[in-house]
């Protein structure tokens, strides 16, 4: 199953199949009023299934958050109904505000001002620690 | 945006715009291992803005949800890439598990085998009635 290719947009496509619906809210696409397809379980000759994600406009999207729960994701920039840009993307070297540190000790547990910052501590086993605290994230 | 015809399967079409993501839910989609697709705010003569589910497997849908959330809906059956059967559907008159009676003197609230079967009393209200107590169901 395929989506008629938009005009301009971005395509998040080889999500790991079952992350699509998880990156939609994340990304908190539900808010958008333009279209927004989700397919999940497609098939890949990359991997067996993947899920994709459609959005026709030509908005951003976190990339921190794309490199932080599915790094092997691909994003088309869609202009005039082609395809304008390719990006792969990786695990982003700092986390702003996309998760949030549970030690009850952290300066961010008590100072609601703060941004909860993590930095990737660990590229091979994805392991991201607070900057305040040194706080090791839940994977 | 539009997706390309499926095999064999069901697409649900006229969804309210927004509907589509609670029926996706409703229908338990998630826990299909076949291709869906949900694509939302789709352009549409009939209504501004519609969201259509496509369901790549002759699955059966759960006609009562459907009808209780969005009777405006069609349901298209595809067999073999074609059009097969298209039904429109309407609010049904019995809903059996879809709600629950939230009267805690309820029968239903103290026996746990029993199922919650609520009927339609008012058409043009929308409303239903639980079959035991008479409760009308939140809308």
């Amino acid at each position: 199953m395929n989506i008629d290719s938009i005009k301009n947009g971005i395509v998040i496509d080889h999500i790991t199949a079952g992350n699509g619906m998880k990156l939609y809210q994340l990304l908190n696409l539900d808010e958008l009023d333009c279209s927004v397809a989700i397919i999940k379980n497609v098939g890949s000759s990359k991997t067996t299934k993947k899920d994709i994600i459609k959005i026709d406009a030509d908005i951003s999207v976190d990339m921190d958050i794309l490199g932080y729960v599915d790094p092997g994701v691909t994003i088309n920039i869609i202009k005039d109904g082609k395809v304008f840009d390719k990006k792969k993307i990786d695990l982003p070297e700092t986390l702003t505000n996309v998760i949030f540190c549970k030690n009850p000790r952290c300066i961010t547990s008590t100072e609601n001002e703060i941004e909860h910052i993590f930095k990737l501590s660990d590229k091979e086993a994805r392991i991201y620690r607070c900057v305040y605290c040194e706080t090791k994230a839940d994977q």
